[in-house]
């Protein structure tokens, strides 16, 4: 899938809701464990009651991993049924992997080719060598971590970083003067800078938490065209509306992700449903999420 | 297993060698393709025939993933058999994993108990959140990614970076003067300083590559008791007798990684040894290491 088609995608559903598959096992409704496949029982009735209000699934590896070699047989069932139900659904393989090239051509391997997902996120830590090789499979994405969720993206993506020719590593530089914008900037913004360069807007996104929405408006300022997967909506404490005000382009250029909120939205106090209408509730609050994103489009 | 207790079977074994599982499908003798777990009996061969040079064993995620369910199910029965083989061995799960707090859990689940490593590598981009829920696992590791030995490793890991007290993220400063080497830093050594208040030498090490063993000394200075796992010797180029003359601390504090050059030493030029005899070939290969590790010791 490329960009064009993303996007018309997200004008064909009305919505840009991509669905988090955190199947946490010891979330899921007691019934289900009598299933030889419970990760999988538990997705599929998922699945069918949302996919008419999301473009795109997100399987969260931690959780099937989890559970062994079962864990990762029930993540290929789901790659296949989400596949099979829709074919224009967005699958996001959410791994983080990020390794040295051959490695990380491995890694490619088992979402592109073993599994049939559309794209993965990556950490971008070990520079380009960890991301090139997702890019050379053509119609797929690289999802590369930019600026994060959680509180602790502070410990390193915020920290400010210099260009090397403003800097003298092995000198003993005590001055610094003049230095503009271009030469300080966030490791965040030298990563989504630098990684724009390595693909297209047709193969790379970025990950950009919802929990700070001042600094989408700041990344659209220098990255204009590219999806952003958001997460951090709902159970993080993120508002929609504050995304789509700061992070939405002339293509949408927002994936918005939300997991607990919907798949286990039958938990939520006063939510009115049972463990047994568990697909139900997630339909209701997918609908609710889509409702409102087809206000934005 | 504890900072001490990994001393003590480097001086037991008398080496400090980590043989890395980077068991390419492709790469194995044809003749495994006929069995039904061809990755685990390549792997069985290699740990029986190098087991008394090594004191620990890496396997690499990827090769196994790309495999699917199946590749799983056999990274899983390779790490029992180590288990099993000696308890003493140390295995790390090259994983090079990364996420927020409540999925970083899952994750250490997945290697700390659905499996049974000692260690798992992980990346610092996230931050905190994204190593701490291993840590709590005791006996257990995390081996955090400093200075890798990729190309690439320059596109980040080595920019300089400042303390966020020494500039000012949103005004206009356009004059720093007078910044001390503890305000400016490359970012992999904000990462080991950083990571190092997270945990202890009893559950921290880090990822230092040995193609830039100078960088070894000047780590040395300000992480002078962790344990490196350093890569890049053999294939990629880097020496022992430099990493051993710039890394080596008094307790060691060195797990020393060769994958290609061992498990695939029968394919070497000139190595002497057929297709059939590629696990006694990784054992000749072992054992030099090991003996050259040996006169370190």
């Amino acid at each position: 899938m490329n960009y064009k088609e993303l996007y018309n995608n997200i004008l064909k559903k009305k919505s840009f809701l991509c669905i988090g598959l955190d199947t946490n096992p010891a979330l899921i409704p007691d019934f289900l464990s009598e299933s030889d496949y419970p990760l999988f029982e538990f997705n599929k009735a998922i699945i069918d009651a949302t996919s008419a209000f999301a473009v795109a699934y997100k399987p969260n590896l931690a959780f099937y991993e989890a559970l062994g070699y079962r864990g990762w047989m029930q993540l290929e069932m789901t790659v296949e049924y989400i596949r099979s139900k829709d074919p224009s659904l967005f699958i996001i393989a959410d791994a983080k992997r990020g390794d040295i090239g051959n490695t990380a051509e491995r890694y490619a391997v088992a979402f592109f080719e073993r599994m049939d997902c559309d794209a993965v996120t990556l950490a971008p830590y070990m520079g380009k060598d960890s991301v090139a090789p997702f890019l050379k499979f053509s119609g797929h994405w690289a999802v590369v971590l930019a600026l994060t969720s959680n509180p602790s993206a502070e410990d390193f993506e915020t920290l400010v970083t210099l260009e090397e020719s403003s800097f003298f590593l092995n000198g003993g530089a005590q001055e610094q003067t003049g230095l503009s914008s271009k030469q300080v900037a966030p490791l965040f913004r030298r990563v989504i800078e630098t990684a724009m360069s390595w693909g297209t807007q047709d193969n790379t996104m970025f990950v950009v938490g919802a929990t700070r929405p001042e600094k989408l408006a700041e990344i659209r300022e220098y990255c204009p065209n590219h999806f952003f997967l958001v997460p951090g909506v709902g159970a993080q404490g993120g508002s929609l509306k504050e995304v789509v005000k700061y992070g939405m382009n002339s293509s949408c250029g927002l994936l918005v992700n939300i997991s607990r909120d919907i798949i286990f939205a039958w938990k939520k106090e006063k939510s009115g449903f049972s463990e047994q209408n568990y697909a139900q509730a997630a339909a209701v609050a997918a609908e609710a999420v889509a409702l409102e994103m087809k206000n934005y489009l």
